[in-house]
């Protein structure tokens, strides 16, 4: 039994292996630096015998979200369903008419979004209740500028990416400043990313009895920023692993790049630079949303790859896909 | 190609299958009612065309680690691996010697332990070192009773379950009270459950750069304590889905059961009870470590199965197994 067993698994295999080497697993990425560094750093990793070798286990990746995976202007996605969660509640809220910020976002002053108006918008209601107003808005919502749904403004090459690392044995996972309760309904049909390998910022939460049944329900206060330092704690408190590699956009993203890169043997860090005002945006230093400064320059510094989506992308979104 | 891949793949899955089938998964379990519960949930949910058929990505299974994983007398096994790392490194610490709680641990005043040990035994230091610490106590540290390995103090049934149940594609975590961070660096081995999967308490932690490089510190201030409703928002938290096993053997676990079971579909909870005085330790309703008063009534009106360690179970360690 065990000669036959041993034969199909061979079979198998060989096959398998024949159908990853014909086809090119990065194709909306032009053959530029870029690219080739990510496929001879992946290879290095995975080759028996490779001086490089990393075991299966060991091979994690983390995914900052916004600006990364997916678009961030003309606002921060999560942001974007924040407001529209907001004002869709606030029939249900008449005290927010009382307070002068709150009203303010309602009357449709964007400049003056407080930072914990996600905390309004959830505090009283249960996991459940808010998952499904995820689920709808990420099946409803379009963009302003591409009509397209928020989730098809994911980046092919990315998608592409988080394939191609997942059938060379790593497991991705997103860490991200976006609140991870936002994020979960949708990453593993957008990206292919469990629940569990979700990392983000939250909310704190209480567990209570209503109508005979256990739930959580929401408190009003944040619980935890995953931003800047806080993606490395995130890091330490979900994975409990230092990632081999790590990818991001922004400032944001620095503190992760940095814990990533100054693990031993070998490790991989790349910022995706928004280069392309036409078929995206673009922006880096000055902007307001997702200001790529510091990290850009760690990265000219220490020898990082740093995508240029004009020249490195074929095309930019999932929709874009032939 | 296709062909000749799917016929060996079929006869692949066919072999397994048969391996399978031959062999008893819990040789340590008697064959009482406990063992045959788990079995036909096993099987319903996992057998393609069941009406109770649970994909494998939701089949999320977890397990409280003291008193349900391994024992929990004298002392939890995580504060006896506080007071000796709290012992060992009080020669750094002459402060400790003026504040008279702590004075009273060091003169080996057991009864006056206080709760938050834990954060004196490591803040100021990094999670490196931190880890060390706990590989050093895990390889070396013996129980007072039995004289061994704390980790060869592993239920030798339960080991036997976590192999079983990640053969029929369940995902395993721990929830447990414990420290997060005493437990990764050993529940692999132990378990087979990797970092990742193990959700615990936790304490605060910043990003300093030190010689250097990024280090993570622990902070004088707990995160987050995963006990009673607070497993229920670590499950949330760490996993973001609600399991449809769970296990455990303390009031601590009973909101863990309550929301595991409060769930759509089939769902499985169950208690270990501790009955065995001889082969280990018999306690429940009275006991101040894992009292199992609240949980025991709920199981016993709701129908969770609940163990009897003294009938049925073959062998308590693994260190027993032949």
């Amino acid at each position: 039994m065990r000669s036959l067993l041993t034969k199909s698994l061979l079979i198998l295999l060989l096959l398998v292996n024949t159908a990853y080497a014909a086809a090119d697993p990065l194709p909306s990425w032009n053959d530029t630096i870029a690219k080739k560094a990510i496929i001879t750093f992946v290879d290095e990793v995975t080759k028996a015998g490779s001086p490089h070798f990393v075991p299966p286990a060991e091979r994690v990746a983390t995914f900052d979200n916004d600006g990364t995976l997916w678009s961030e202007q003309p606002l921060y996605f999560p942001e974007i369903f924040v407001l529209d969660r907001f004002k869709a509640i606030a029939s249900q809220h008449p005290e927010w008419q009382k307070n002068p910020e709150l009203k303010a976002v309602l009357d449709g002053d964007l400049k003056s979004v407080p930072l914990d108006l996600d905390v309004y918008a959830r505090a009283g209601y249960t996991t459940t209740e808010f998952e499904q107003s995820v689920k709808d808005w990420a099946t409803t919502a379009r963009h302003p500028k591409t009509g397209k749904l928020y989730t098809e403004m994911v980046y092919q090459p990315m998608r592409e990416l988080l394939d191609y690392l997942r059938a060379n044995g790593f497991k991705t996972y997103i860490v991200s400043g976006g609140c991870i309760d936002f994020m979960r309904p949708w990453t593993e049909k957008a990206y292919g990313i469990p629940p569990e390998q979700v990392v983000g910022s939250s909310v704190k939460m209480q567990m209570e009895i209503r109508d005979g049944k256990p739930v959580l329900v929401y408190l009003p206060e944040i619980n935890f920023i995953d931003d800047g330092p806080g993606k490395v704690i995130g890091i330490e408190q979900n994975i409990g692993r230092r990632p081999i590699m790590a990818f991001g956009n922004s400032d944001g993203d620095l503190q992760m790049l940095q814990w990533t890169t100054a693990g031993s043997g070998p490790r991989f860090a790349l910022l995706v630079h928004h280069t392309d005002a036409q078929r995206e945006w673009a922006y880096d230093r000055t902007s307001a949303i997702g200001r790529l400064d510091k990290a850009l320059d760690e990265a000219q510094a220490k020898g990082w790859t740093v995508v240029d989506m004009k020249k490195d992308w074929k095309i930019i979104y999932v929709f874009q896909k032939k």
